[in-house]
C-alpha cells in the first residue's frame, strides 16, 4: 500500500508475427506478461469448466468434406448490417486492451480495419472512445455498453459513441456483476492502468474487478433496449445469450441483433458451451435478426462450424488480444489473417465458395 | 498396543477463513491433519468411483445464463419446515467432529446459526447432545439418529434431542453397516476421541468404525419412521434416499421428508451419483413432503442445479468440516459465505431473484 | 536354445492374505512373479481394449442403494445345477496355474472347496484331472475341455473327467487358436512347466502358446456338444458366449448351461465387454438354462451387476490365480472370503436378502 | 539458401521385419528418420483431432465372437475390380515414399505385389510410373491422379498410366489445395527429393508443400470424371469421399468406385473420423460401385470393422511406408502379412470364413 508500484509495463511491439495456430499464441503470451495481467485475459470462472467446453463443443459437429465442387478461391467477404466486411469475423469487445499493449484499443482498430472488419471497443477501454476512433484507419466501429447506476455516465458514453460514428450499440446483458473468477482473486489483480472513459468522466485508476462492478447496473431490463436505441438511433445488440427462452423478448424489446456468447468462460460457470447452444438460439431467431457468435473460436473450422450453425459473423477474443500484444497492429492483423488463412482452406475443402454456402452446410 | 498413544490433537483454530473455492480446502486440510482422520474424512467407499461421479454429474446439466431480467441482490433466503433460513443450504450430519477441531461440533453449530441455518447433529458426535445445544447459539437444530440394537440407547438419544428443542429427526437409512472404506482400511483407523453420547451412555473411546457399526441396528424398516414419530412428536425425515422406488413406500410410513443423498460416496460405491437420481426422485415425491439433497456440492452452482432438480435445500458435509478445521466456528460460516456468494452470482446471472425463482429454472 | 534354463521357481506360499481389493493383488504379483509369466496371466489381447472395457462397462449400470428393507446378515447361497453354493461365484478355469503356485490347480481346488464353491479345471492346467481331484477336498469340480484334433486325446480326457466325478463339461468355444497377446509376443514366452493332461498323454513341456494351440481343433460346431454330452452323460456348457445370435442353436444343440465370457479380454480385441452383453443375452436365454458370467469381476458390486443382468453365479479368474500365487489356497481361500465381503456389504445397502433378491433388483 | 545441403539420405535397408503391431512401427521410424520427413509423413492437419479420431472411431462399433461355426483357416482372399486379391487390403497412394526409403514406389510395389494385392502410385511419387511398373513384379496397380491445372502434364501422366497398363485411376477429389498441417509449417519442410513425373516431365525438386500445390487443378469438377475416363478408358475411382450427399453426383458423372477416406486426417481437421461416415456411405452407393476404406486402419480388427460397415477392400497408407523405410519391399510386405495374420485371428474368432462371411456380419 505504502510502496510505490512501477508503473505497468505495456508491449510496445509493432510488426506481424508468424502464427501456426492462434491457441499457441497463448503460451508465448505468458511467458512475457505480467503475471495478473495474464491472469485477468486468459482466466475464466470457476473450474474453468464452460471456458474448456467453449472450445471442445466444437467436436460435438464436424464438416464433411465434399468434392468435385468447382470451387477456386473461396469468398469470404459478407454483408452485415449493411456493412461490407472481407472476412465473416470482426473485433470482440475485449476490456483493458492496454494490459496487452501500450496502444490498446487504437492498435487494435488498426489492425481490424486492415483487415476490412468491424472494430467493437468496450467500455472498459483503456483507450477513450475518441483516441480509439481517431487512432483507427476509419474502420467501423461497434461500442459495447456496461450500463452504469449512472444515467449520466451512460448518456455521456452514448454521446460520444454517436459522435464519433459507431455503427451499433452492443447492450452487454450477462454481466450485471462480474464472474467468480480464481485467477483475479488470487493474484489480488487490479487494473495498473485507468479505464479511460472513466478516466475522461473523472473516475479511475487503481481499481479492482469488484469496484468496477460497484457501479454497474444491475437491473437491465428489457426497457433499456428501447431506451438506448431511443436516445441513439442506432441498433442495438444484445450480448450475451445463451438461451432461446431470451429471444422473443429481446427482439419484440426492440433488439436488433443477437450476440450468442457465453463472455469467453468468465461469466457464469456450470453454464452450457456457447456453441452447443447456438443452433437453437438460431432457429429461436429465424432470421429476424443477424446473428454474432462468440466464445471459443480458435480455428478456421471453428468459424465455419458456427456459421453453419446459425451466426452471421463470429467475434474474435482472446486471440486477438494476444497478436496486439505480440505484435501491435499488425499483430491483430496476423491474427485475422492466419484464421482467413484457416478459413479458407475449410471453404474450399468443404466445396463451399462463399460464406452463404457455409450457411447453407449441413454438419454432421 | 502396548504403546502409549499420543492423545489425538485437534485444530484449535477460531478465525475466518480466506476461500478461493471450498474444494480447494482439502488440501489445506491434508496437509495439516492426521493421515487417518483426514481419510477418514475424505475418502469414498472402495474405488470412489461413486464419490468422484457425485461431483462430475454436475456437469450432466447446465444453467443457461438469462438477461435483461431486472434482477438486484438475490435475495438467498427461504423457509423449510416452517423455519426461516437465509441460505438455501444446511448442515450435513457428519460424525466425529471432534476429529477436525477440539471443539467439533459446538463450534459447527455456532457457524451454522451464524449464517442463519440449520445444524445437523449425529449420532456419532464428539460433543453430547447437551453440549452442542447448549454451546451454540440457539439456532434451530435436526438429529440425526443412527439406530442401535439397543433400543434403550435409541430412546436415550431422542429423549435429550427432545428435550434441547431439536426441530426434527434425520433417520439414517443408508448406513445399518459401514461402507467398504480402504482408506480407514489401510490407515488401520479408529476414532482416537470417544463418541460423547456413547460415552455418556457408558461406552467408548478407540473404537474402528466395525466396532461402532457392530452395534448398529441393520433390520431397520418402514415401522422405524411411525417407532420415531410416535416417540418424539417430532417430523422423520429418511436420510439416504437413491432410488425413486422408495419414496411412496417411506412416505405413507410417515417420512416427513426425503433426505437424497449417498453419504458422500462412503457406502455404496457402483451406486449412481446423487445428483443424476434427484430430479426423479423429486417427481415421485411431486411436493408432497420437502427435499434436502447432499453428496458433492462444492460450487453455488451446484447448489443451483440442485434446487432447479428438485430439492428445497441442500446440505453441506466435507466443505464445513474443512472450514470448521481451519478456522473453528468462523471457518464454518467462512464456508457457508463463499458459497453465498457463488451462488448470488449465479442467481443474478442466471435471471433468478429467489429461491424459488431457481427451483422454477429449466436446467439445459 | 543351447543355453541351460533355470527351473522355473513358482510360489510356495500357504497362508492366508490381507486384502484391501482383488485387484490391488495384481501388483504384489507383478513385483514377485517372473516377467513371462505375468504377462500371461495378466496381458490381453492386442491393444487390450476389450480388456479394459471389461472393467469400465460395470460402470455403465449403477445399483440404487435401497433403505428400510428389515435386511440383517444377507445370505450368499445359492443352488446352480443341483450344487449348493455357500456363494455365488466359482472358479474359472485358468490354464497353467503352475505359473502361480507349486502346488497349482490342486491348491486352487482346495481354496475353492473351502468356502463353499466349484472348482474349473482347465485341459491346460499343471497337475493332472486326478490330481486335482485326488489333492481337493472333495469339492465340486467342472472340467473344461480345449478340444484337440486328436480325437483320442479329447476321450483320454473326458474319460477322467468322468471317472473322477465332474459335474459338468465346459466346452471352450471362443479359442479354436489363440488370441493374439502381445505380451507373450515380446517375452517370446513359452510355458516353462509342462502342461500336466497332456504329459500324461505324452506330450510336453517347453511349449509356446502356438505350439499348443497347434493341436486345438479349429473346426468346433455343434455337434460337438451333442458328442461330448453323449460321450459322458454329463451337463455341457458353452464357455464364450457373447453374442445372442449363438443362444438358440447352443440350446437346440444340447448345450445345459451358458457361459458369457470373452476370456478375459485374451481373445479378440475389438470385441465388445462381456458385461455390456450379459443382459440382451439373458433375455434371449430366457432361463431355459443357467448362466455363467466372467470376464472383469473385481469387486462384490461387479457380481451384484452381473446377477442383475441375467447370471445365475460368475466366474473368478486373474484374481483367484494372484490369490493362489501369494498365499495357495489359503490365499484362494482369501480372495474369495473378500468378494464375499464386499458382497455382502452391496447386497445389505441395496436392500437384497438373498441372491434371488440380487436377480430381481432393477439397474439404473 | 546460400548454404550447401546434404543430401536426403533416405534408408536402404532389405529385409523382412518383426512385427509386434504395425502401429508401434511409428515410433522405430520416428527415431530413424530425419524430423522433417517424419513429420511430413506421420503429421495431420492442424490440431489432428480428425486424425486421432480416425483411430478412436473403431472402438465405436464391435465384433461379436461368434462359436462353434466350425471354421478353419479363413479365407483372406476376394474379387476387387475383377482382380483376384490374396488379401482384402491394397495399398494406398501415399506420395514421396523417396522420403522413407531410396528405392521408394519401386520397393512398395515390389511388397504389394508380394502379397497378392494392388500398388497404387501417386501422382508425387519419387519413382516414375514406368519405373515403378518396371521395377515391380507385375502386379495389379492402380494410379492416383492428382489434376494439375497444367492439362498436359495431366494427360503427359494418363498417357503413362495407360502405357504400363494401369487398372484404375484414382481421382484425388480432396486435394484441391493442401491441409494446413503443422509439422510441416513448423519444420519448415521442403521435399528433398524431386517428384519424379514431375522432374520427368520439367519441374523439380526443393519445392514445399505450398510450391506442389500451387500448380493444382483448383477447380475440380464432376465434368473431370467423364474427362479421364473418357481419355483413358479406365474405370475411375473418386478418392476421398466423407459424405453421403456426394454419392449420386459422382456415380451419375461416371465414377465406378468410391474410396472413402479423409486422406488420414491430413487435410480437414474438424471433419468426421472416416470409419464414422463409412456406414451411411455404404447404404447410399448400395452397391453400385465398388467401396475402398481408409484412414485410421492399425490393426486386423479394422479391417474386419470396415469391411462389415460396406468397405469391399481398405487401403492402408502410413504402416506400409513405416515397413517401407524399415525394410524396403520385404518391409512392406510384413506390414501385410502382420495385418493379414490379425484379420486371420480375428475372421477364426468371429466365427467368418470368408471375406463375404465379414461383410454379412453385423456389428455390434
Amino acid at each position: 500500500m505504502g510502496v510505490t508500484k512501477l508503473a505497468y509495463q505495456a508491449s510496445q511491439e509493432e510488426h506481424s508475427i508468424e502464427i501456426t495456430n492462434v491457441q499457441a499464441l497463448e503460451g508465448l503470451v505468458k511467458a512475457r506478461m505480467e503475471k495478473g495481467a495474464f491472469g485477468y485475459i486468459a482466466g475464466g470462472a470457476e473450474d474453468e469448466w464452460t471456458l474448456r467446453e467453449n472450445g471442445v463443443a466444437f467436436d460435438h459437429k464436424h464438416i464433411a468434406p465434399r468434392v468435385l465442387k468447382n470451387i477456386e478461391k473461396p469468398d469470404l467477404s459478407t454483408t452485415f448490417m449493411g456493412i461490407d466486411l472481407k472476412i465473416p469475423m470482426i473485433a470482440a469487445p475485449i476490456a483493458a486492451q492496454g494490459l496487452a499493449h501500450e496502444q490498446g484499443e487504437i492498435d487494435t482498430a488498426k489492425g481490424v480495419a486492415a483487415v476490412g472488419s468491424i472494430m467493437s471497443l468496450s467500455t472498459y477501454s483503456n483507450k477513450t472512445i475518441s483516441e480509439t476512433c481517431d487512432g483507427g484507419t476509419g474502420g467501423p466501429q461497434f461500442f459495447q455498453l456496461y450500463m452504469s447506476k449512472d444515467e449520466k455516465f451512460n448518456r455521456f458514453l452514448l454521446d460520444q459513441a454517436k459522435k464519433v460514428g459507431m455503427k451499433a450499440i452492443i447492450l452487454t446483458a450477462d454481466s450485471t456483476l462480474g464472474g467468480n473468477r480464481e485467477a483475479d482473486s488470487i493474484n489480488h489483480f487490479t487494473f495498473p492502468i485507468p479505464m479511460a472513459n472513466l478516466a475522461e468522466y473523472g473516475e479511475g485508476e487503481g481499481q479492482g474487478i469488484a469496484a468496477i462492478y460497484a457501479n454497474a447496473k444491475q437491473t437491465l431490463s428489457l426497457e433499456d433496449i428501447k431506451t438506448i436505441s431511443d436516445y441513439t438511433d442506432l441498433p442495438v445488440f444484445v450480448k450475451g445469450i445463451q438461451s432461446p427462452l431470451d429471444i422473443d423478448d429481446i427482439i419484440e424489446a426492440g433488439a436488433k441483433g443477437v450476440w450468442v456468447s457465453n463472455h469467453g468462460g468468465r461469466q457464469l460457470d456450470g453454464g452450457p458451451a456457447s456453441f452447443d447452444v447456438l443452433e437453437s438460439i438460431a432457429k429461436k431467431v429465424n432470421k429476424r435478426v443477424p446473428i454474432v457468435f462468440d466464445s471459443g473460436i480458435r480455428r478456421g473450422s471453428h468459424i465455419f462450424k458456427a456459421l453453419a450453425s446459425g451466426a452471421d459473423v463470429v467475434a474474435i477474443g482472446r486471440p486477438m488480444v494476444y497478436g496486439l500484444h505480440l505484435g501491435g497492429a499488425q499483430g491483430v492483423q496476423s491474427v485475422f489473417e492466419h484464421l482467413s488463412k484457416e478459413l479458407t482452406i475449410d471453404m474450399q475443402l468443404a466445396g463451399t465458395k462463399t460464406v452463404d454456402d457455409i450457411k447453407k452446410t449441413e454438419l454432421i
